[in-house]
């Protein structure tokens, strides 16, 4: 059963155009539904000196081929020149990230690929906005966890884009279980891991080596595992940071969770930035971004590395397949 | 010029004494002074199977070589079983390190490597101790920065072993330019790089992102920078820490400086733990250290690893030779 995914290019001026591009030319395991601008993706083939894909209607039922993709076209308000993001595109920007959303909420589509948006631009255009993973939190109306994940390593955040002095007054009992919690589902419903193994890092250096450099482990997070661990999850920690993530130890979890931003991603990217990608999990369905930017100096020319979309659409590909399944045999989804 | 090392086992019922027989069974670059009891270093030999190696009075004239060394005979209280400190020898412990330290400040030995030892033992003991460093930096009566290092990448830390909820407020304009230049005159003096290139990390996740996740970059980090370049030295930075990493990127640094503990030793350990090394910067002498601890689990076994300490002795003996040139022509050292 081939999942269909939405794809969204993102930001028109930056790279996830001409990235689009390239990936509707290959050959996926997944139908794909571009929500964007035809007009920004027949520009950016152009540019890239590649033949634009054959766009067909969405409602169309001839099956998708590598250079034919169906598209609901979601015109830009502009056409932005590449690396130059115009804040007059951010409600198509936006419009598009939602509709797509929709379709997959709805039931209509399996899962959601996204590209790279400008965060600076949404806002210049007049939208309040701080991330697409709150804006999808927001529109399903629940709570997520971040996710990042490449070949080597999957790191889920208790916590994201925090001021680094607000962290430790963040990681509560609530927070930390419900990440927890979505985190074990998601490893068990989307990545089919059974009984999933995971390790819970410290907040302090040497995981508050036994509460001379910090109490939160023994007051915060030791419990909280210790009750999870009642329940039969497989919960590794509170382990120091420094050493969780040596090559031998990581073989033995299925993710680790993180509690801060830069305690877990320097490693992830260290070890695979190229086919890196961005997770949401608790989502009523699969949602996997590209792990980069914009990258406005590329855009255009024809060098950005389309790795981490390709990733993305495979990873996606993957967790919609049961989602996909329960759609044909018309069950109301995953 | 051979340089004189100190090499001080460490923990007697840890893996330093082990290690340390196998270091002097080998044919390295500099003349090595055992710091330490005697009898463990035999007992410890003899538990994994080795010869022990000769030991010569510290003041012998003959040259040493593999399976000959120079020792200070500073004999345990106790003869603790291997896997099981005895608080009784904390005093012999640290009087090993100071002895060997003493030594270096005096300019008889031209740098110091050190093995485990382990702390709650110590304090146990009754001697109030933190860490060697901190005990190294209050007898030279200076003030030190600690780098990690492996052959990928050097990280220093601009804060150490503090709770994460304490760090923010640790990051002072004057704290951090203490760091810097300790660490910008030791990468130019003891590592011989004429104009260091340094990756200063920032604070907050994204470095911030102009503000919007934290000012201490703004406020803190950027100004002084900017000071310091205009000294000429060379400074990328604040950068975010999850792809300051990139391997790519890291070649063009000599070093990169992270705010914090578990900002920058991930990667670190994880791009090659068994060769990384622990050094002292600051201290009128190279000190480098086993970036590993007592592994009581691994004691008088024969499993333990030595690359730590090998990678040891050889940086030291790097970051010595300049001094045992300036000993032996007369000078009165750095």
């Amino acid at each position: 059963m081939r999942p269909r995914l939405a794809l969204v290019p993102g930001e028109p001026a930056g790279v996830g155009p001409e990235l689009c591009v390239r990936a509707l030319h290959q050959n996926r395991e997944a139908d794909l539904v571009v929500f964007g601008d035809r007009a920004t993706l027949a520009r950016a083939a152009a540019a890239i000196g590649m033949p634009p894909p054959e766009f067909v209607d969405a409602g169309d039922a001839r099956a998708t081929a590598p250079g034919r993709t169906r598209i609901v076209d979601i015109p830009a308000a502009v056409a932005a020149e590449f690396g130059h993001p115009d804040p007059r595109n951010a409600v198509a920007v936006i419009a598009a990230l939602e509709r797509a959303a929709a379709a997959c909420i709805a039931g209509e589509l399996d899962g959601l690929v996204t590209g790279p948006v400008h965060k600076a631009a949404i806002n210049a255009g007049g939208i309040a906005y701080t991330g697409t993973t709150g804006l999808l939190a927001g529109q399903a109306g629940c709570e997520v966890v971040m996710m990042l994940a490449n070949d080597i390593v999957r790191v889920a955040l208790a916590t994201t884009h925090l001021p680094l002095r607000e962290v430790a007054d963040a990681i509560t009992p609530d927070a930390l279980e419900r990440t927890l919690r979505i985190l074990h589902a998601a490893l068990r419903s989307d990545f089919g891991i059974a009984a999933p193994v995971i390790a819970v890092l410290g907040l302090n250096p040497h995981a508050g080596e036994a509460g001379h450099l910090g109490r939160e482990e023994i007051d915060v997070i030791e419990p909280l595992l210790e009750r999870l661990r009642g329940e039969g999850m497989a919960l590794h920690g509170p382990l120091p940071a420094d050493t969780a993530f040596l090559p031998a130890r990581l073989e033995g979890f299925d993710a680790v969770l993180a509690m801060y931003h830069d305690q877990g991603l320097p490693v992830l990217k260290y070890s695979g930035f190229e086919r890196a990608v961005n997770l949401t999990l608790g989502l009523p369905y699969p949602r996997v971004a590209v792990d980069h930017g914009t990258a406005l100096d590329l855009a255009g020319k024809g060098t950005a590395d389309p790795s981490s979309l390709l990733a993305a659409i495979d990873t996606c590909t993957r967790l919609a397949r049961p989602r996909a399944q329960a759609r044909t045999q018309g069950s109301s989804g995953r």
